[in-house]
């Protein structure tokens, strides 16, 4: 059979400095080859846009290369016994809308997820953000039935799992949220204890006290800079402080300062973790098995922010750097 | 039998503004009273200077009360069984040549306490501070055979020590040492295979890079500042950060800045950990064991600065903070 497929891909065009601009991207199109044995044609159905995204690129990227990412895909043809065509997977292509690959690092969905769940969550709740959660909240704050937790950015693809998962543990989750009292309402409307907009209190300092004059066990950190610098001088004694993200530094083009953590840590005795999930690789199957259930069973609530279009991929990614999003920023392609 | 003891004891007058001025501090002579049942008379013969004391004064202390510390100290009269004259025991009873002691908070001598070795030890490398490297290494640092550890004021009571224990386990030992050439030729001298002196370094950047350009798996950071802000950016990935002490902070009127360490500790996923060693209390006798047992053995070498005279204590306190001490700041009344 002979077949011509075009994938648009999006290309970073140049370095972002500061904050992203749609100028720094560029939308080419790529012919794709055919087939070979062994090898698969998917088409990306959702996309997903991430907070990682904005330092990994100015990491390990070149100018005009195509950017990161991660999507759900349908397979459209296979040259490969593994995979059936129609079957949906998770793929780590970066922003494309076809692509071919020989199997290798695609990911399944589960079996048993249901007809009637949106596939996208396996971007999100039911995915690496959920994951993120799962293992960061487990494995790295090593929350305890009783515990206050303090989470940022908390309306984000993992914020809101964060207060999610942790009521589920038996915590009293305690929250900092940015930009909105819309978002407020939507925390407290999930099960959230507390929560307060942060751009809107006096002082943060006074707000954190307010909501947990006792201080907090784990912090779930998702943001960084300002916010974490108070934060850690309302951590209880052995709390510990999982470094998620530092969204709120990303954009950054000269480095921010803040107060030393070294003192208030000696004198709480705190931990404070970095962790990216790929380090549960080994537990991917056990967290996405629980997440999947709770997904199901009601206990955990997802929201998501659907951008129509992989045309607006970039204004998408902007959006959800800039917190306009409420839940997990999506592409539908 | 009636008798009259007058101790001498160091009160803190003046809460430090900056850095520690003599005149913060005043000599006071105390009548002690006669001792109940149960009680000792105790006569110190070591004291010790650390840098906790710094923050902890300021923290926990009022204006008038008596400096906080530790002793070595000889039994004088005893009204309690389990205490015989003669005896030496380590206390926690702050700045004073005499106190009494109902006998529960003091800790004798190992009864292995070879009479050659100086009694002073029991403040320094078999004691707290030994104890910190004992449990910072193995249970915060998570030392491994063949890795690379970065200590800072290596050459004090501490830092010292962290590099001779990390040698034992194996370890390559990479230093950055405060303040002198002669100090960076002691290192080297009780083994330490790399060592500068970050003072005459044009770029501390540049020191640490040559030193290791692999990076470094371990950090055990006596001081915090700049130094723990720039040596976070050389650690390999899955680096551990043991935060032990912030020598460079104590002194601050207003906190100093630095740039935010979330960015750096999300591309290296590190840990950071700050730890105080009475968070193993339930296994000093384990540590104090093997410290001892090296010690005797001439594997671990241990230097003291010693001052003479109990009148010396505020300079000798100020002189260790300056960091004039090499090895253990110890004061002999």
């Amino acid at each position: 059979m002979l077949r011509m497929v075009t994938a648009k891909v999006w290309v970073l065009k140049k370095h972002f400095e500061g904050f992203p601009k749609t100028s720094d991207f560029n939308l080419k199109k790529i012919e794709l080859p055919n087939l070979k044995d062994g090898e698969l044609l998917l088409e990306s159905v959702f996309l997903s846009v991430d907070p990682y995204m904005r330092p990994y690129s100015q990491r390990d990227m070149k100018e005009g290369d195509i950017m990161i990412g991660t999507q759900v895909a349908r397979i459209v043809e296979s040259n490969n016994p593994a995979f059936t065509v129609g079957a949906f997977v998770v793929a780590r292509s970066g922003w494309r809308t076809h692509f071919i690959s020989d199997g290798k690092d695609l990911q399944l969905l589960p079996s048993t997820w249901p007809e009637s769940l949106p596939k996208s969550l396996a971007l999100g709740t039911v995915g690496m953000p959920g994951l993120t959660v799962y293992f960061g909240l487990l494995e790295v704050c090593k929350m305890k039935l009783g515990e206050t937790v303090l989470v940022n950015a908390a309306v984000g693809a993992v914020g809101s799992v964060v207060g999610q998962l942790a009521k589920i543990g038996g915590c009293k989750v305690l929250v900092g949220c940015a930009g909105s009292d819309y978002k407020v309402a939507y925390l407290k409307k999930i099960g959230f204890d507390g929560a307060f907009n942060y751009k809107t209190v006096v002082y943060l300092d006074e707000a954190l006290r307010k909501a947990s004059p006792d201080g907090y066990d784990c912090f779930f950190d998702n943001a960084g800079g300002e916010f974490a610098s108070i934060a850690i001088n309302h951590m209880k004694k052995y709390g510990r402080i999982a470094v998620c993200g530092a969204i709120s530094q990303y954009n950054d083009s000269v480095p921010q300062k803040g107060p030393y953590v070294q003192v208030p840590m000696i004198f709480k005795e705190l931990q404070m973790e970095e962790f990216i999930v790929t380090h549960w690789n080994n537990r991917w199957e056990e967290g996405l098995k629980a997440l999947l259930k709770w997904v199901v069973e009601g206990k955990v609530k997802c929201h998501e922010q659907v951008t129509e279009g992989f045309g607006n991929m970039p204004m998408a990614f902007i959006g959800m750097l800039k917190g306009e999003n409420l839940g997990k920023a999506i592409v539908k392609v």
